[in-house]
């Protein structure tokens, strides 16, 4: 692969710009940006890249092109790079999920490129170019998409692509994908939004002012509620189904929670807090985290 | 105050240790403490105190106890010390909640003794004197409970003794205090613990692996979720009545996000996703977090 398209440079999109640069995998970055904002700053990096404004601008083929704007822009990118890639050009994205409708495009359309999905597991709760990273994806689980239509060989290409960045890469099929993110990200995120808006609401009845007293818990929450509204929005429409069934599960634990509360039922109450602390073991083991206590920053 | 008795040193007991020792603000400090654990631990700290199996083993007046065991054995302990105790001791504690229920000990007990409950706003999710600091209590809030019956010398007194520690010292009374922190601190415990517990529910049922994925959210959630099991046992028991409603608050908000997911809400679930921002740039200015991305550790 000779030359790629970026579509959007974000968080993401800027830390690939950083990585491909960084390791020459590529001879030609090419760089679609609406924002006149993230120009200015990827222009400031000392990278060598080319902004168009169309891909009718591009006189050579594309052999890669990553999609790395919201899930909800792109049937428009879409339609705006379908009509000028080659059969040979493969097509990837880094939205965080997978099994997207693209019921406003025409039919038949994405099956006609080679689309290889891609979700790598990292970020943060900031967004744009500035925070980017050219080693965000370093000893990152990426997520590719392989069902039973997967051409091979262009599977072995985004593989090796991440694999460069310094990924660790898994291949799941698109509902395997979105049922197990909806658990391990995207409640957990749905969960801290709600946590600090009923933080809010109380706060506005009772006229009590109670973010100062956050550091006991709902400081940390607030970082992952403060993540970007657009990217989270796509997400949980996207993903609506198994959201709904994540809430239902999660709703019907705090039920029972509450119960024991109520009860005082002690034993069961000792064991649902000491069997979290497996998890929380386990996800040290994985090196996902340190042991280091915590204490605010 | 020239002496004094510290019951328990764990994280927060082991800190007060360290902390009045570097302050130099006692003649002479005496620790209870069961756990040789912990006594092996603290005794290696140069710190120079004397280890008591009762209080009758002290001759001279005691000036300050500080309860720093689970609230859970405050009626043990408290049986235990206050034969020795004189009128002219004043008696604090480090506990999470501030409306405690004494039922099994004699009536008009806790009237009899000068008690000033305190809530010093600081931790982790480690335990036990190997974590403490001296510095755990440095520019921390310090919640004082005050009430009509509240004896102002003593209060001053407490609240003379944790500024030296380096707190920001604030009065409440038991009620709102535990009002408050049921929102902060107690509710975004509760669901840390339920959502790992959903999680681990969910590995279950699916059989599959997906605590290695958990650095898009989970990941954080399990650090709150490790914290002590008998500390957060005894706060949700002693706090049952705001725990309840925070929970029933908390699952109204979440039923009404399903049902702007469910009904592609698009204005509305933008306007909730926005709203919490404003949440975490006050806890950013208050400056109980940075605004430095967390890219996980």
């Amino acid at each position: 692969m000779k030359n790629i398209l970026l579509v959007g440079t974000g968080l993401i999109g800027s830390s690939i710009l950083r990585a491909i640069h960084n390791k020459k995998i590529f001879k030609k970055i090419y760089v679609m940006e609406k924002s006149k904002k993230n120009i200015s700053i990827i222009s400031k990096l000392n990278i060598n890249f080319k902004i168009i404004k169309s891909i009718k601008n591009i006189s050579e083929r594309v052999d890669l092109i990553i999609l790395c704007v919201h899930m909800s822009q792109y049937p428009n990118v879409i339609k705006k790079i379908f009509p000028a890639i080659s059969n040979k050009t493969i097509i990837t994205d880094v939205g965080s999920t997978k099994n997207l409708n693209f019921s406003n495009l025409k039919k038949g359309l994405i099956k006609k490129m080679n689309w290889i999905p891609s979700h790598p597991i990292t970020g943060s709760e900031v967004s744009g170019p500035k925070y980017g990273s050219k080693d965000l994806f370093k000893n990152k689980w990426c997520i590719l998409i392989k069902d039973k239509k997967t051409n091979k060989n262009h599977l072995f290409k985004v593989k090796n692509f991440w694999k460069k960045l310094g990924s660790k890469v898994i291949f799941m099929n698109a509902k395997q994908h979105d049922v197990i993110f909806s658990i391990t990200s995207h409640l957990p995120h749905l969960i801290a939004y709600n946590l600090v808006k009923t933080a809010t609401d109380f706060e506005n009845k009772k006229k009590s002012n109670l973010i100062k007293f956050s550091a006991g818990g709902l400081r940390d929450f607030s970082r992952i509620a403060a993540s970007n509204e657009i990217m989270w929005r796509d997400i949980f429409f996207n993903n609506k189904k198994n959201m709904i069934s994540a809430i239902n599960l999660f709703i019907k634990n705090l039920n029972l929670f509450k119960k024991d509360i109520i009860l005082s039922r002690n034993k069961m109450i000792i064991s649902k807090l000491t069997n979290t602390k497996k998890v929380r073991k386990k996800i040290i083991l994985l090196k996902h985290d340190t042991h280091k206590p915590d204490f605010g920053r």
